[in-house]
Order: structure tokens, then sequence, then C-alpha cells
């Protein structure tokens, strides 16, 4: 900048699974000033609802919306405090949200469970990402748009997730048709907050064409909803549509209560809202065509513009600007990751281990992977099916589930987690392998997230793709990622490219295949492959008959 | 017994893997007056010979003989002391051992590592059972054996374990043939044990039909013998053959030497000798046909005597006259059962359950056992294939592995118990099938061993089996079977199903089947039989190709 001239600031907030991230950044190059977290105080709710007690079934995942502006009201501020920023050199905000995560509202915007009259009852809650519990609604539009040859099926894979906004809906309706009457509007959780902090809704294009089945600017039209269920014929029109943002654009301006909440001024701009994964593009440097990026974290997220908008079995969609501007943006994910490898230090590792973590004052997950890190590539002879959470890309099954096999009695702790951590990149290399069947080759791979920290997850990656890792600069990268769409959004960059040249940063090639690795991972992924062919595939359908024993056992 | 009539005793000893047990049994109606446990002071060398400091290579486990004698001298007068009983009433003694486990001799019993020239030499030390070194030799003795159409093969399923007295005796041979050539006798320690108290070399007929491949009176011929390697031509006419002795029969009486080792009177009737599992069937009043009897400890060993002799595909074997006198004894197995539940406690379980299992002053084992009660059937998503330690029955594959498959981020400690418990369940059902279709009818199963005192696992095994299960009266079966057969040498009754009846003892359906249970059993071992045949019979070969990943890499 020139001298002489004042700094200017962006804020980006980050809401994850368990707590939101603020960040404050320098516009002129992105330097991360400062950052709070907040957890949310309810987190997940996945067996009671506190409320009323009442037991939530299996694969309910719900949350609470006050949780989200608690974050507003104490991470933003204190992350001014910690960044000794003037609040009057901060010239925009954004914010990035999981996705699908889905608010039933009225139509001022307050939650249904907010209400007295509902908040007894869970389908009144956020439907959070992880929320599975609509698969047979899923099943349904599936089968419909199938039957029907639906142009829109094939943007997405051929296969619609109970994990999006129309599965979530119809769930809504069938299960609990009082709310479903009740509620105005049907809002992505990132657009939510948007107008929480602006007093205006305006939907974002990358939740809308990803989550919400929106291509070309229209949906789904009324006869397939009808034929869905008669009731939700209008769910599109009464629940859904609403104008759209295009990204980095501004949303509105900082209400007075907002600024109240943020302790940043009335009137700044508020960009449109984003998902968490897309927004870490920018951060990441990974918004040119052919830039895989991938953020690793309880689950994964995979970005990538394409040079063409082309239509890629099994990946979760293809949106026209829904990553930038102007570009064919791709999506595909791993519904667990970090997930997995967390019920595992929770709910697989002896005490010895813990006690072991402790005295030399690392996490368990860093002792496990010191452990694992000991050994060569294929010495355990395990391999591993990364569905703890279902599949995501390129199978959009969540009817599968886990699968270790090849245990002995020297199997050791550190030995399943070492292949635990392999499946998922098994996972992510039929993802790339995807692509690049349909002719979207992935030029480079730049892992960002949590998960980027564990060196020898990194490595493990580069030896299973066979392809150098570029890693993100930034420790936050949707939080900075948000900061990157703020500073668009007011104005201080011409698009979101030119904003992540600037603030964005990458660690090129920081991670290089090691061949015998490769060559071993080549033996292994072939299992990986077959195995996963066989359950994902038709070979076998026990996942899901165990899935069906199950519920009908404990309903 | 008549008033004024004096009460008789016998002795049985059971030789185990880690220790030998003394019981001391009233002849009348097998009340258990005492008993008494010594450990090997040696216990299972597998790492290091203290004798010379050297390194034992994996899949190694060697005894010393001297060990066993100590239990002749400790445990037994110790039994007689606690039980109060005068020595001049006992009867007879018997003994039973773990199999194959084999005692490499000179002509007069001393074993080879007894002598100077030898101590210092693994060789010449007793070869445990669960020694698992000679899986070469075993290899090519069933590859040559099924090249050859020997008759003899069918009779063991199909396949001979690298644990019996060929394979092991072919390793001696060929790994140290100067221990191979000073050796006179290659001896079961079933029958070595008699030996030292008879001063007689009796070869029981259990061991030499299970372990042996005697069948019809004969061995593998010497064109055969020759065939494996020019020298071990004449393996049984040198070091193996000897005139056998039937079970239950007397092998001899107590020489003056044993007579002071045990406190007992010298010249008293001394049993032929027999093995752990088979003695157990007599305790168990479970030697008319029909009745399966299943030893169930770290592994399982499943006995049954049938009405008549037939080949059941995939069992270890048939013997005429293997479990009782006159009947076709058949033996089946299970590698892996307790030791995988073992595997789990001490690889898999978090903490908090030990905590919470030490707080309530109970074993991990039974704090997951609570726990995994708690649920219904079916309620956990698992199934589990139970070859952690390969497959014994009916595959009889040592290149299998562990499976578990249904896992979620839900999935607890006590459902992956339960579903290891169930694990094991549904491999004894597959066993029990093939008997069925083989034309071996089960019409009662009577489980046995360390593992019956777990409720939850007998009830899962009367459910999955949906059929009632009877459980052993005796906490120590194979010492009161070896007693048993003590009684019956010492001719208080005529033969061993009799004196079963009086002395052995079973809680005729301890357990019955639950309706609900069944039914979703039913479901369940359909998966776990659809993933048996898969992975066990040709559909995938992944579990043989990751061990050869596995042995690739670490060697």
């Amino acid at each position: 900048m020139s001298p002489g001239a004042v700094e200017q600031y962006v804020v980006g907030v980050d809401f994850g699974t368990l707590s939101g991230r603020a960040l404050v950044a320098r516009v002129s190059d992105g330097t991360e000033m400062a950052s709070a977290e907040t957890r949310y105080a309810h987190g997940v709710l996945d067996t009671v609802l506190p409320a009323s007690g009442r037991r939530l079934p299996p694969e309910w995942a719900l949350q609470v919306p006050a949780d989200y502006i608690e974050v507003l009201r104490t991470a933003v501020p204190s992350a001014m405090r910690r960044a000794g920023v003037d609040p009057a050199s901060v010239i925009g905000i954004a914010t990035d949200f999981t996705a699908c995560t889905m608010v039933p509202t009225f139509a001022d915007g307050t939650p249904l469970c907010e209400d007295e009259r509902f908040t007894g009852d869970p389908h009144a809650y956020v439907k959070l990402w992880k929320h599975h519990a609509a698969q047979e609604q899923a099943d349904r539009i599936n089968a419909l748009a199938a039957a029907r040859q639906e142009p829109w099926l094939s943007r997405y894979g051929g296969l619609i997730s109970s994990e999006w906004e129309f599965a979530k809906g119809l769930q809504l309706l069938e299960e609990a048709p009082a709310v479903y009457a009740a509620m105005d509007r049907w809002v992505e959780a990132a657009d939510w907050i948007v107008w929480q902090l602006t007093g205006t809704y305006v939907r974002n294009a990358c939740s809308a064409g990803y989550k919400g089945i929106r291509q070309n600017g229209a949906y789904p039209d009324e006869t397939f909803l009808a034929a869905l269920n008669p009731l939700f014929e209008g769910f599109v029109r009464d629940k859904l549509d609403q104008p759209i943002g295009e990204l980095g654009a501004p949303a509105g301006r900082l209400t007075a209560r907002a600024a109240q909440w943020t302790g940043l001024p009335e009137g700044i701009v508020v960009a449109v809202g984003n998902i968490d994964a897309h927004v870490s593009a920018a951060a990441a440097q990974g918004v040119e065509p052919g830039r895989l990026v991938a953020i690793m974290g309880t689950s994964t997220c995979h970005v990538l513009n394409g040079d063409t908008l082309t239509e890629v079995p099994g990946i979760c969609g293809v949106v026209d600007g829904g990553i930038v501007t102007g570009l064919p943006g791709y999506e595909a994910g791993q519904s667990g990751v970090g997930d997995i490898f967390g019920w595992f230090t929770s709910q697989q590792v002896p005490a010895a281990y813990l006690e072991a973590a402790e005295a030399e004052g690392i996490s368990v997950h860093e002792h496990l992977t010191r452990l694992a890190a000991e050994q060569r590539a294929g010495a355990h002879g395990l391999v591993a099916l990364d569905w703890w959470s279902g599949n995501r890309s390129v199978l959009v099954d969540h009817g599968l589930s886990g699968l270790v096999l090849g245990m002995g009695l020297n199997t050791r702790p550190e030995d399943l987690y070492r292949a635990l951590l392999e499946a998922t990149a098994f996972g992510t290399r039929v993802i790339i392998e995807a692509f690049a069947e349909a002719g979207v080759p992935v030029r480079e791979f730049i892992a960002t997230g949590g998960l980027v920290k564990n060196e020898l997850l990194m490595q493990i990656y580069s030896d299973v793709l066979n392809m150098p890792l570029s890693t993100v600069l930034s420790g936050q990268g949707p939080a900075l990622g948000s900061a990157i769409h703020a500073a668009v959004a007011a104005g201080a960059y011409a698009d979101v490219p030119i904003a992540a040249k600037a603030m964005g940063g990458r660690r090129i090639g920081a991670y290089r295949p090691i061949a015998a690795n490769v060559a071993s991972y080549e033996r292994l992924f072939a299992v990986y492959r077959e195995l996963h062919d066989h359950f994902g595939r038709g070979g076998s359908d026990v996942m899901r008959r165990l899935k069906a024993i199950r519920r009908e056992t404990t309903a």
C-alpha cells in the first residue's frame, strides 16, 4: 500500500460443526491479525433433545441457532481485541457455514425452535449437515428423478444426497406436518447468519446450487414435487425460493443490532453467505481451474474449478459460479474423515495409550500418529472402508457403513489408526480418478483444514495419490477465505481470484510421494477398490441390510 | 454305595498351556473333594531360550518337561492334603494334556533337553501345541497328500495342521538333523507324562488318531514320507510307532518314584493318556452320540461322537475310538474365541471402561458384557468374522483374518464386543450345520470351559443356534474328565459312558432360545454366512493378499 495510507481490515467468521471461529485479516496481504473461537453451547444434538428430554432416533443431528449468534457476540469481539485493530478500520465482514445445514424459520427469520409451541419438537431445530435420517426421502427423490429423467440429476453425479435441502425438507413435511405448515422459510444456516447480520434474506448461489438443486436459474418443478408428495408441490415457491446473491457480492450492511453483538461499525459491508469448504479455495489459492482443494476436517470436501462444465458420475455437484463467479465449480466429498479418527481415539484406544500421550505432553492423535509412522506401508495387513458416515462421493449412499478387514491377535491400535488414515486417502483417490475419467483433470492437490497438521496423514495422501501435495499456509482456511470474500464484497479487490492471489497462500509440493510407499499403496488400493465396489456397487447389500435390522430392532 | 463301605477316590491331572491342575474326585458320584494348581516355572518359551540365551524365531513356542513333573510333585500332594483324603483310598490316577505337544526323548524317555549336549538347542525342547513354525512343512505335507490322493487326508477335512506330529517332526529333521538323529522317540506330552508315572510308554489312541494321522491302524506310508524328504522315510518306524492304548484303559501302575512324587500309593492304576478337550466330554456327560461338547476358552474345541463314521468336509478330524472306545469321534474347532475377546479388551477398550469396571469391582469383560446385554439382538448393526487366528473349521485356512463391518460414529465398544461374541456363535453354527449336512446330527449342545461363566455369551449361543444349551456342572472339566478315566481304568466302572453318567454332570437346557433374538440372529447369520463364503470360499482373496503384502513389507 502507499505510504501514509491507513491499513484496512476485514473479519471472516467460519461456522463449523462444533464451534465458530472469527478471524481479523489485513486487506492488503491477508496477514492474520488474530482469531478467536467459541464452542457451541449445545454442540451437536444426536441422542436427546434437552428441551424435552425426548430421545432422538439414530442418524439424527440437530443444532441450536442461538449458539451461532453467540459466536458473533463473543468470538468476533474477542478476535478484534486480540488483534488490537481499530474497529473503524474494518471495512467488511463475511461468513461461511457447514452445509447443507437447514434452519426452519418464520417469515422474520426467527427459528421455529425459539417459539414455545415448537421448542419440544426436534423438527423445529436446525438439521445439521450430518443429519442422515432423510435417506428414505432421498431414495424416493432419486428414484423419481431417474424415472422422469430429470435433467438436473446428472449435475449431481446422478444422486441427490439425504443431507440436502429437498430430502431434509421432505422429511420435515412427512414426519412433522404441523411444523412444516408453521414454517415460512427453509433457510441454509449460511444465509440465516447473514440475515441476522444484515436484516435481509439473500440466498447464496453456492448453497442454492450444490444443496438446493438450483441449475440454470431453476429448481425441480412442481409436477416433480407433487409426484413425491402432493403436499410438497409448493415447497420451492412457499418455503425455499429467494433472490440469489453471487459469491463475493455484498448481501447488505451490518445492522445496529449486529454491530452491538460484534463491536464492529454499523453499516459496513456484509458479504453473501458461503459454504465453509468452498470459501477455503480462495484462502488456499485454489480457485484456478485444475486445482483441487481438499478441506480436511471431520469430513472432507473437495472443491475444484474446471475449464468447462461437464457431468461427473458420483460427484456431489457441479454449479456454474459455485466457487467463483464465471467458472464451473465441482464439489465432491467424504462424509467421514477426522470424525472417524476422532471416533477411534474416543472409542477404541486403551488407557496405556492415553497415559503415554499424557506423559509425552501430546494428544492421543499425535501419539498414535507417531507410533503409526514407525511402520512401513502395508505392514499392518489391514484395509478399511471409510464409510462410518456413509459415502458421499462417488457412491452417494448413506446406507453404507464402516469396515475393517485383516485383524489378527497382534493387531495394535496404531495399526488400526493407520488403516483408517489410509482408508480416507483411498477414498480421495477414488474421487480424483472419477474426475479424471470424466475429463476434469486434477493438476494440483491442495490440502487445507485441521488435518493438514498431521504430517503422516499428508505423506500418506501424497503416496496414495502418487502426486505432490500442496498445503494451505493459513491455519484457518475457511475464516481467511471468508475474509477474502469480505474484502471483495467491500470493493477492495475486483474479484475473488485477484484477492486470493494477494491474501491467500499455499506451500507448493510440501509433500512428495515416496516410491516404496507408492508401490505398497498400489496393492492396498486394489484391495480397497475391490471392497469399495463389492459393498458399494451392488456386489453385496449387507451394509444396508444391517442398517435395516438395526432400525427395526431399535424401533 | 452300600453302608459301611469305604469311599474310593481318583486323581485327575490336567496339563494346560501355563499350569497343571490336580483334582481329587470321589469315585461314587464324582464329587470334587479338592484341587490344586501349579504354574510351570518356565511357562511358554516364545522369545528366548533361557539355557543359552538364544533368541527364538517368530511363531515358536517351547516348554520344559521338568515343569510337568513339578505339577506331579506339588499340585497332586497339595490337592490330596486339601481333600483330606487317605491316600490308601485312591485307586487310580489319569492325566490329560494340551495337544499336539511333542517331547523329543531318548529310548528311556529322558527328554533330549535334559542332556547337556543338547540343552542349548531349542529343537531339544518340547514343542507346544501353539508352536506354529512348521507351516512350510505342513504345506508340503498337504500338497503331496493331495497330489497322491492319500486316503487319510479326507479324515482331516482335507488339511493336516502345522501343529501336528508330522509337520513338527519334519521341521525337527530339516532344521536340526543332529537332534533328530539323537532322538529315539517323538512322544506326545500326553503319553510322556504317563510314561513318567508308569515306566512304560503307551501311545494313546486319541492323540495318535487326531494328531498322528493314524487311521485304521496305519500311518502314512514310507513312500509318502520318503517323497517329503528321503531322510524322513523311517520317521514312523524309528521315532513314532508304539503300541496303542485305548482311552480309559490302564497304561500301567504307579512306580515307586512316581509314588514318591505324588504321595499316592505305589502300584495304583494309571490310565492311558488323553487330550484335554476330549477328556472334557466325559465330565460334561457328552459322550453319547449326538452330544456336541464345546470346550470354550481362548479357542474352542468341539468334540462329538457319531453313530457312524463319515467324512465331514472342513472338520479337524474323525477318529474311531478317538473320544471313547467303540464310537467314531469327531473334532472341530475355532482357532480364536476367548483370545479375540481378550484382544479386544486389551487393544480396543477406552480408559473410561476400565475405570467403570474397577469402580464396580468387576473385570473389563464383565463390564462390557453387562453393557452389551442391555441391547437387543441386531441393535448394534454390526457383523464380524471371527478369524483373528484364521479359521480352523470348516474353512481350515490360517490365511484368513478378522473383519468387522457396519461401524458408524455412534458405534460403542460394547457394540463391538457383542459383535465379537456373536461372531464366534455364528462360527459355531457353521460347524454344526456342516455336521448336519454330512449326516452327523448334533442333538444337544453342551458348553464347557472358562467362557461358560459368561451368561450373555451362553444366551447368544442358544439364540444363534436356536437350540437349548446345556452347561457342564464342573468348573474344571478336563481334570474331572481325567478322574473319570482313572475310575474306569481302575475298574470301578465298566466304561467311560457309564462312569460319565455317575461322575460327570451337566445342566440340561440351562439356556433356551428367546424367540425375538432367534429371529434377529437368523438375519444376522445370513449376513455372516454371506461374508464367510465370500471371503472364505473364493469370492475374494483379499485377506490372503493382505497377509502377503504384510509378509513382504516386514521381511
